[in-house]
């Protein structure tokens, strides 16, 4: 399957249209569409004028716990943090959420969606230890063909204040994660220099980047952002730290925002920002002018907590802009960004983009500009991955 | 055409299966499914247990001046309220925004999106006259058996500031117009007693009801609302006058929310809230405690001022929740009554929900809920408008 094709009168990013030459998965060429004649018996694919993203990057999601497929979970539970994580944690066994099936399910629906790389958040705690863990490695190595997924060890219920946790954490690291995780170091550990120390020495340990789930307001959370950032340069981990969420970036005025926005910019600390409407909102466009590098992800898709989501990172583009009043192009394509680029670099991804030697990893829609294919979210027509079609008008091809 | 059916095996607004006998086009009885044999020679329509919601309403859009299915519009305009409206009076020349033929655009995608109500304002101003009302009572007029609409003579680019609208405004009222249309007495206008006293003497006279876009922030919005109570009291117009946005409601403390809730509760004032993120968000939970009546609507769908949008309520109703922080089944049911019962008190619809004796319109889906409906918009597999069949699987049936 490794050969050569070229696909025809396609427009990366929105551009005039070009011919793509795809040689052993990555792009080999590109030329103006019809500028010059291809090789006698190359295998030629019509794009039909579509416009051609990069592949979409998913930099935040829960794979082993979404009820995708599964019957409708009425939800009852309160709207407090601790509230959403005790009853989650009853359901996995109540619901019998099994972390292979629900990942295989997201998965499917996510490349279909155009997703070509997804990071993943995954539950570990001494209630069900490396059960999540193991669904998802075993669900990453059935789509392998189709999909890159790296995994974060995630402690959702807490490490230092539920003791075997960080062995667990540290065992993870060991058989498959990717990534180390944190939660609220303050609000959940109720130790912020004793989370962050560890999960930093962990990361160490292992040669692993970190991602914290930092939900902390105000300057409770402007505090864990700075000892984040501390480690961050301590340890010279600069591209190699992601606050998810970090809620208090919406908080502040423009003063302290710059202070702390210079920062982590500084440092080479990420922002994962959805652009969830209930909570503060970090202001992206200003954080990325500080130069800061912003990520999205579809967060939990339809699981205990809520039952919106559909692991569609148009979509996402959407609600981002959505949420920050983006309503002109120029602002439309970053939201976009977020969803490309700005997840690839996060993940640290080689061979991303639209660019001769870059994967033939590319999702192709009908839309007139990238800011189009963000407010239509139009069905995708086909989703490559290092130049083999993977899915084709919203289905994916069988496995 | 209107003549006797039974819809079997179908699940109102989520209750058991019931057996639905529709006579004349309206709902005659409703019993248990396969509860006691149908008339013999009765059309039976099998219902497949879907879930049954009554009609969406659309309480607030813009059929005027939508861009739905013309080129993609770059937009490279600037954030202020002037400027976008500045710059749409300017675009509906250039780009040739043709009234009749986008409203009809909508119209079909709504409908086709089980939509049966429809409140659209229309752009009443010194330079394009009655234009814009002539095209939208020309769509009215065509698709009369498919979608009830209602008018309401917008003055868009400001009333008093724009010396003849006011008199356009009268003409709109004779000409086709159900509702006295406002904006921003003191932002736009210059003059909130003026403005307001203009369009209630208006509505007076013309017997209609009033419908005010308010974008007013804090004070000067919470200023703005105490006038419209006050005159909706003094002419004893209760349940006929709606504020649109009330963006100041979202921006006050408990004692001072209370307060001026708790006046247009007991004024009969309607509020139509979309949940936009970009604005300051009306508690609408605490609003409705309060007793005040509150829809939603799709406001402008792909025009110049912004690109999104697709004229589905149930899309609306996921906006309106996700905005809300509404997670759970019961506020997500809110969130789709806003889209449903909400709009159809708003709009005084006569005959309008699921009951015996309602008109037999409504639509069906594949849902196991309501609030697994909104959270999952799946595709509308019927439209029944009157008893008869309007739409399927998300397209009209031909016109």
């Amino acid at each position: 399957m490794r050969e050569e094709f070229v696909l025809i009168n396609v427009r990366p990013n929105g551009e005039a249209a070009k011919d793509m030459v795809i040689r052993d998965g990555r792009i080999a060429e590109i030329v103006a569409h019809g500028s010059r004649p291809h090789a006698e018996g190359t295998p030629i694919v019509d794009g039909e004028g579509l416009l051609v993203l990069p592949g979409l990057v998913d930099a935040h999601t829960h794979l082993d716990k979404t009820l995708l497929g599964m019957p409708w979970y009425r939800n009852d539970v309160g709207t407090e943090l601790t509230d959403l994580i005790e009853n989650e944690r009853a359901m996995k066994r109540v619901l019998g959420i099994d972390p292979a099936r629900q990942s295989a399910t997201q998965i499917e629906l996510s490349v279909a969606n155009g997703t070509s790389h997804i990071r993943t958040h995954v539950d570990i705690d001494t209630q069900y230890g490396l059960a999540g863990l193991e669904g998802v490695v075993a669900s990453r190595e059935r789509y392998r063909d189709i999909v890159d997924i790296e995994i974060v060890a995630f402690p959702q219920s807490g490490m230092l204040i539920r003791p075997g946790t960080e062995a667990l954490m540290d065992r993870a690291m060991r058989e498959g994660a990717d990534v180390v995780g944190g939660l609220d170091p303050s609000g959940v550990d109720r130790d912020p220099k004793g989370h962050l120390d560890t999960i930093f020495a962990m990361a160490e340990r292992h040669g692993k980047p970190v991602d914290i789930h930092l939900h902390e307001p105000d300057a409770l959370g402007v505090f864990a952002i700075e000892l984040i950032v501390e480690r961050t340069k301590a340890l010279a981990m600069a591209d190699r730290v992601t606050v998810s969420h970090g809620f208090c970036l919406g908080m502040l005025a423009d003063k302290p925002l710059a202070r702390l926005g210079g920062m982590m910019a500084e440092a080479g600390v990420h922002l994962m920002a959805k652009g969830g409407a209930a909570s503060a909102r970090p202001p992206v466009l200003d954080l990325m002018e500080m130069g800061i590098n912003i990520c999205s992800g579809s967060d939990g898709v339809r699981d205990t907590w809520q039952p919106f989501g559909n692991a569609d990172m148009l979509d996402r583009a959407a609600i981002v802009s959505q949420r920050n009043d983006f309503i002109n192009d120029v602002h439309i394509e970053l939201a976009l960004r977020m969803c490309t680029y700005g997840g690839a670099r996060t993940m640290a991804l080689e061979g991303y983009g639209l660019e001769p030697g870059c994967d033939a990893t590319f999702v192709l829609v009908r839309a007139e500009t990238p800011a189009d294919a963000v407010a239509s979210r139009p069905v995708r027509r086909a989703v490559y991955r290092k130049g083999i079609a993977v899915a084709k008008d919203g289905a994916l091809f069988a496995a």
